[in-house]
């Protein structure tokens, strides 16, 4: 038993930071614990014992039991309030954009950032191959938000959603992956329309006694 | 408006597969569009219209509305029936599993296959670092999956659900992309208790009145 949740969790992570902004907005307190997988300590045997697919975020609940994937975390965390919506084919919508979002947008936008800003390891051992398809790959993913957004304020029917949520993590830093959202309107007023809603939270933003 | 559901498929795709099973297995008529994304048809200006991302399964529901991505379907079609756990935690961890699906098991499992069985004009064209780096992740999401397999039934908590669904389409048909499933007796016998389940059918099966 622990005494609330705690949250695995990398600094310059998306993956996490969604987490941290839904637990942020809808109250929850939590502990952090940061966990820098650039060092290796989520492939340790200690850590594949909590998860056995040795990556963060991980989310331990106040009884212990423990949750992967980001999304599956927002899902969960979003049961029942109001950034789940509440209509049927509203919430399938929503569903849809967070399979997109780990299927056509992270494996682009985030590993293309991740390469070119975030590992120092890994800085300018990309090829101009790869980097030229993240890119193309990416912008198709971009293309497919822009369609939606172009001509309404969120992706899913019903409002502000965790699928905002998920997808605003990567994109509101595409630029560090080297992606120019100048030729997407509809996605930078939706990035702005995000960013200014009370209570948001941005990706360095930590709950209080966490060092 | 059209009369019942309308599923634009492809006959190799598991993403597809998964939500003919379940349509099947849940007794929803439908009627189905065979769309061989191979010969581009996905990519025409009136498919991009119904799916701006490009890709099947395309579900169209009897109102008219779309739904993409396999996994938001499976959950979109379970909600409320006995294939989608109801306790909260349970229902968590299935949508762990769904991600896990297509981020770590679909883009290495599934797509060995694609290059090496069902693509005629890719086979032979993977290269061998190509095929090892899909059977070095690939192996790493099946150890994923044994973890949890080798000492229970079901992937998630609650019994047979469409995590269950998700993660058979592509493992079942592992050894097209030249996995060896010997080592995962855990899935093995569950593959095993999936097939053999009353009402369950094989990728091949067709609701009536195609051809």
């Amino acid at each position: 038993m622990t005494d609330g949740h705690v949250l695995y969790s990398m600094a310059a992570s998306g993956n996490c930071y969604k987490v941290r902004l839904l637990l942020h907005i809808l109250g929850i307190p939590f502990r952090l614990v940061e966990t820098d997988s650039r060092t290796g300590v989520t492939r340790t045997p200690e850590f594949l014992a909590l998860n056995p697919n040795g990556r963060v975020p991980l989310l331990v609940l106040p009884d212990g039991r423990r949750l992967s994937e980001s999304n599956a975390m927002l899902l969960y965390l979003a049961e029942g309030g109001p950034y789940l919506p509440s209509d049927r084919y509203d919430r399938a919508v929503c569903y849809q954009w967070l399979f997109f979002e780990q299927y056509e947008h992270e494996p682009t936008v985030a590993v293309a950032r991740s390469w070119l800003h975030v590992y120092e390891d890994r800085k300018g051992k990309a090829t101009a191959e790869q980097i030229a398809g993240w890119h193309e790959k990416g912008n198709r993913a971009l293309g497919v938000m822009e369609a939606r957004l172009a001509d309404h304020d969120w992706l899913a029917g019903g409002g502000y959603s965790v699928a905002d949520i998920a997808l605003y993590a990567y994109t509101h830093v595409a630029h560090e992956g080297g992606f120019d959202l100048a030729p997407y309107p509809g996605i930078r007023a939706w990035l702005d329309r995000i960013a200014s809603r009370p209570g948001h939270v941005g990706m360095e933003w930590r709950p209080e006694g966490v060092t």
